[in-house]
């Protein structure tokens, strides 16, 4: 009977939409259907709103956590500060349990499917879908002799791809955070969107974006982080199976110079590690927000040292000044790892290393990735 | 701060694993990370745990609902009775308040992000990703003049695509049900582990699956559902965006023979009416488990009449068996609608119209719609 359900449902939302105006801003962008909470007020606070009789605790989770208010009708409901623009997490807390929001759309992060809010950067439109020439997503199986399982990898293929049937293209491997995987630069990272709108003012080159899944394992092993044993097994993958399958089933290029690595946080780890560790493989490498920097790689507390990670990084700069043609790091402004990062950038530069340093306003969040990979690609296979 | 959380995360879910074997079953492969529960037993009953100290009132809705039961500690535990095998909707019910799981994939259904869970069928390996050439599932954007929007859609592309430059392709053009959208035939429908299987076999020709959002409305309209406003809006987003698209962008084949319509439940109304109504466009029609032939789409309780919907269809079926090449209804054994569906197939034969018909062991649920497509690809472009 679960069709009536459906068919209800919309019937519901709907009418509530038509009936119902608030008058209280807008529904996010990321509501699911027709739902008319959450809605964003002009200056960015958002009204969250929850239908809850039974419950006797209800909050959101926006990173600070709000407790909602409920009237008689047992419609719980609360207007948070002013949001930061962008693409936020959140949670709901329903009696202590900690949930997605049925109103909002699931993106897998937090090692769940978490709920999702955006919220619109005036005057930004890096990522706002234009008429202009589109590629595509491209979802693909391929077989990990490392996993020795069928593994999933998302493809940004530009527009033009299949009409010039002779051109090779260069290839950025890019990779997500801790608890996300090869959907968060696809959903949440808007990669294809932004690449389009790049390539079509020509900015950035036309290039294959590989946006694969960076919690790699062994049986038994523990899936991502940073220690040598799961950047060994991320390179393997990379090395033994991912590029392997990109390289023969794509018109790409080859060679370092067509080729870059990049990632968020722990995919900044894993793109600083085989990037550096490899530059006769990636002469391209861009870290954003990655936590390496604060030493949380390493026992808490101790400074991280480069140079037992990528030897001669300090000791012998040039060396990497020569293969590298870009060696770019990003953070957010109001991530706590901004200053670790500074003092490792200034510290690399007074050794006469050569990297790009950027910083976004934001703390350890999408929008300061989506401008890293807009502010990353416009650099590359120049 | 929230990547410490991301980490902890990871360490904790694979901590747990490593630590709590817990004996019961093993976790279905719906799970997130490396979540313990919910837990599959030999004999398809699943354990569901939560973990919810503050809560007054725990249960999981499979269609049937579940009390769980708290120990000491808080944690809220439940065994269901044996389960259906096959792909799942459910809901956590915390306090009164219907939400995803956090332990569980959400798939868009219900017309929100819900949980799903998978229940494998022993014996049955029609969606299982084998050692096989395998094709892609494309995801592109277009600009719909019907909406005025951009769309999103997701095209299956057979193995063998991309280096048969020259070959050009049928298409089966296929909806998902009420309260899903173009991602429902790709996640909960494994198109293209079907569609891989079936061309690996010499079962099924080589064909683009288009896998578009059924939802289609003006401003102010509803979307979806069964009326002739929105079977009219349909049909326009089809005919005059869609199709065109498909056919400018990729190597496909043109003409009625070559095109296919098909679509489960709400999605089935739509290919019954677009399809049946355009021989001239298509002359392949599939419609798996319509609550049309109960009159869903009339006042309650008035019979269908096939002949309003589709004039001829009863008093002139020599015109319709002359332009169809497959008419395929298939519905599953436990829905509610096998029996007006079984009348309506008797009735269509008995004014001589040439119709299949299938059922499959299940309900209302994509374990009837991964067959159907599994039986009903096969019957197409021979």
């Amino acid at each position: 009977m679960r069709y009536y359900t459906f068919l209800l449902g919309l019937f519901l939302a709907v009418g509530a939409t038509n009936a119902q105006n608030t008058g209280e801003g807008v529904p996010a962008s990321t509501n699911v259907s027709n739902a008319i909470y959450p809605r964003l007020l002009p200056d960015n606070r958002v009204v969250f709103q929850v239908n809850a009789p039974g419950a006797d605790n209800v909050q959101v989770d926006l990173g600070k956590k709000y407790d909602l208010v409920k009237n008689e009708a047992g419609v719980w409901k609360v207007i948070t500060d002013p949001q930061v623009p962008g693409f936020h997490y959140y949670s709901l807390i329903i009696d202590g349990v900690v949930v997605a929001d049925p109103a909002s759309e699931s993106f897998y992060g937090m090692g769940r499917m978490a709920s999702g809010i955006e919220i619109p950067e005036e005057g930004l439109d890096i990522y706002e879908t234009k008429d202009v020439p589109h590629g595509d997503i491209r979802n693909r199986t391929y077989f990990s002799k490392t996993t020795g399982t069928w593994r999933r990898l998302n493809i940004y293929v530009p527009p033009g791809y299949d009409k010039s049937e002779k051109s090779r293209y260069p290839v950025l491997y890019i990779q997500h955070g801790g608890g996300e995987d090869e959907r968060g630069w696809v959903v949440q990272g808007k990669t294809d969107i932004i690449l389009d709108n790049l390539i079509a003012g020509g900015k950035a080159k036309p290039m294959l974006v590989v946006i694969s899944n960076g919690n790699v394992s062994r049986q038994g092993m523990r899936a991502g982080g940073y220690n040598d044993e799961t950047m060994a097994v991320f390179r393997e993958e990379l090395f033994d199976n991912i590029i392997p399958f990109i390289e023969s089933n794509y018109r790409v290029k080859t060679g370092a110079a067509n080729r870059a690595i990049a990632g968020l946080s722990m995919g900044g780890g894993q793109a600083f590690y085989t990037g550096l560790r490899n530059t006769g493989m990636f002469a391209n490498v861009g870290v954003f927000s990655t936590g390496l920097f604060g030493g949380i790689a390493r026992q808490p507390g101790t400074e991280f040292d480069p140079e037992t990670v990528i030897p001669g990084i300090l000791t012998n700069p040039e060396s990497f000044n020569n293969k590298l043609k870009v060696f770019y790091i990003s953070v957010g402004e109001q991530d706590p790892r901004i200053e670790p990062t500074r003092k490792l950038v200034q510290r690399f530069r007074d050794k006469g290393l050569n990297v790009e340093f950027a910083s976004f306003p934001g703390g350890h969040e999408w929008q300061v990735w989506r401008k890293s990979l807009n502010d990353f690609a416009q650099k590359l296979f120049k």
